[in-house]
């Protein structure tokens, strides 16, 4: 079958072996793919990405062997493998969380060399993790489930109260995401900062109540508007009279070096950092300065089964603004030019594969 | 009067301005104090450590002019000055948070150049933070309240609860005063690490359940008795299934660079990291790691009053293995030689000055 495969540190657009369904799996046509920060990382420096992956004990990838990326997709059922339940029958549009269960053991679906992410025509999936996608749903839209859970999970980790203010730092597709989720939760006020005014835009369409251009003003010059101490001394000073205090909730949502120690410097003291940018790099930060202010870091990672089928759910009942977020698709041959393109996003959200 | 005074980056003891007592204010003769980890660094390079301070929005230290250190202390009163209630008489011995307010309002006791701290035969301090040390308390003992409020502090900060496993890295006064605050409120069990073998027996004395030599054996080998997954994917696999999760609490007492990144590379998926060591220099991280794992930091820094009163309370009821953190006591004359043993402290605990 055609995929667009990565080989040999390239991505190419070829030929690879047919999906062949283990137990438990179903054959399933790929409808559309989303392409993610993860894979522009992957392709751009596949060595550093496996070794990443190897230092926390993701199962084996080998950048010497074919990989085929894809991990945000939904898919049509076309077979069904053996010890299968056949619950849903052939042609049922579905979506996945990107894992599969081969004779080695628990893969990534889009980080394997033995399964193909959704960047071919044919993919195998694991029946029993499979949703379907409501009727009512396009098949472009339900393709955002996977980078959408991504900030359900985040919103979820935070512990955000009611009331309690948030920004969202950074409004690529996992801000976004971020911004979706505190919104269908019924959180706010949110603040989201972009250098980018398209990114802005789609931050508004989102549900962001203010949106904010850091080359124009700091984010966190807005804090005291909404009863959060800026300077340490200023919230020792509320906490030993017994006047109520508000700490502020940020999702770091940008994932570069250099991003953290900005918000160590930056952010009011208390202030709870959750961590949805992927930096694939080291980073340097002060110590001092954290201890100092009590910040709190939380890292976040993907999702949990639940989380996924939560957001799959919230697409159905519609999301505000999602439908904004797909700023251009291509066919499998156009994929390459897509990564080449998504290397400097400029004004693009998510580009879309359609195998 | 006498002092150990920081002038020109040297520790000399000689003669300083006699205290006058404010609005609000007495004078206490001090009777112990301890030198603390920060007044090392703060010697060491205190214009690196005025600039620090500065970072955060603490009130400005000037490296140029005379500094007193001395922040743990135990003292007696010996006058009121103006606007005081006096409800303390003179010969009480009390101890205080080391904050005072003066006509250019808060200053830190034991860093500034306005007030001086313990290292000096009187000190000024705030009459309406005096707490009154218990008679059946030593005077020494008095002197750890504040180092062993920072272990109270930071305890509170992590949100641990009961027969959550827990770790503390570094058994220095710090650490140890984690371990106290952990047992003192019934937690464990409580998992200590150190090179050193005389920590290692302090640590066991204030009640650690184990104590682990990093240089024989990882703390993190340990985990698993406890039921804590010590992969991710081990971890996510417990979750997909609903088996019971326990994720650790480990308490970061050392302070040196180098210390996180460690921690995010061998701690188990989801420790939550209470930061209490306090690193003055630049650190570097891999955050993709800390993702990968969702790692959490918590940096804990000081305490609230309550959480000072409530130390002394502890220690007045007595805190197991307190009575041994004491190694060593000097003269004012003394207080340079023993900043200077301090820089490679061995097997030392806590020195202190007895001016």
């Amino acid at each position: 079958m055609r995929a667009a495969v990565t080989r040999g540190g390239q991505l190419v657009v070829g030929e690879v072996a047919d999906v062949t369904p283990g137990s438990g799996h179903v054959v399933a046509r790929s409808l559309a793919a989303g392409i993610c920060g993860s894979d522009l990382h992957a392709l751009a420096d596949f060595t550093h990405f496996a070794g990443l992956l190897d230092s926390v004990g993701v199962p084996a990838l080998d950048p010497a062997h074919d990989c085929v990326f894809g991990h945000e997709f939904c898919a049509e059922i076309v077979d069904h493998g053996p010890d299968t339940s056949r619950t849903l029958p052939v042609g049922t549009r579905i979506c996945s969380v990107p894992v599969i269960v081969g004779g080695g053991g628990v893969e990534q679906i889009g980080y394997s060399n033995i399964f193909p992410g959704a960047l071919a025509e044919y993919m195998a999936l694991q029946e029993m993790l499979l949703l379907p996608v409501p009727d009512s749903l396009g098949t472009d839209m339900a393709a955002l489930t996977e980078p959408l859970a991504v900030g359900e999970h985040a919103v979820g980790l935070s512990g955000l109260v009611p009331g309690q203010p948030s920004l969202v730092v950074g409004c690529g597709p996992v801000g976004l995401a971020v911004i979706a989720a505190l919104k269908g939760r019924g959180h706010g006020p949110v603040l989201a900062a972009d250098f980018s005014p398209t990114r802005r835009r789609l931050a508004e369409a989102f549900g962001a109540d203010e949106v904010i251009d850091p080359a124009a003003s700091s984010p966190h010059d807005r804090w005291s508007s909404f009863g959060v101490a800026r300077t340490v001394t200023e919230r020792a000073g509320a906490a030993m009279f017994g006047q109520a205090i508000t700490d502020p909730v940020i999702f770091e949502a940008v994932g570069v070096p250099g991003m953290l120690q900005s918000l160590i410097a930056d952010a009011p003291p208390h202030s709870r950092i959750v961590v949805v940018g992927v930096c694939m790099h080291s980073d340097t930060i002060e110590p001092f300065m954290a201890v100092v202010k009590e910040i709190e870091f939380r890292f976040s990672f993907g999702y949990t089964p639940a989380e996924f089928a939560t957001t799959l759910e919230r697409l159905g009942a519609g999301i505000p603004g999602a439908n904004l977020l797909v700023t251009s698709s291509v066919d499998l041959a156009g994929t390459p030019g897509a990564f080449e393109t998504l290397r400097t996003p400029g004004e693009h959200g998510k580009i879309l594969a359609h195998p």
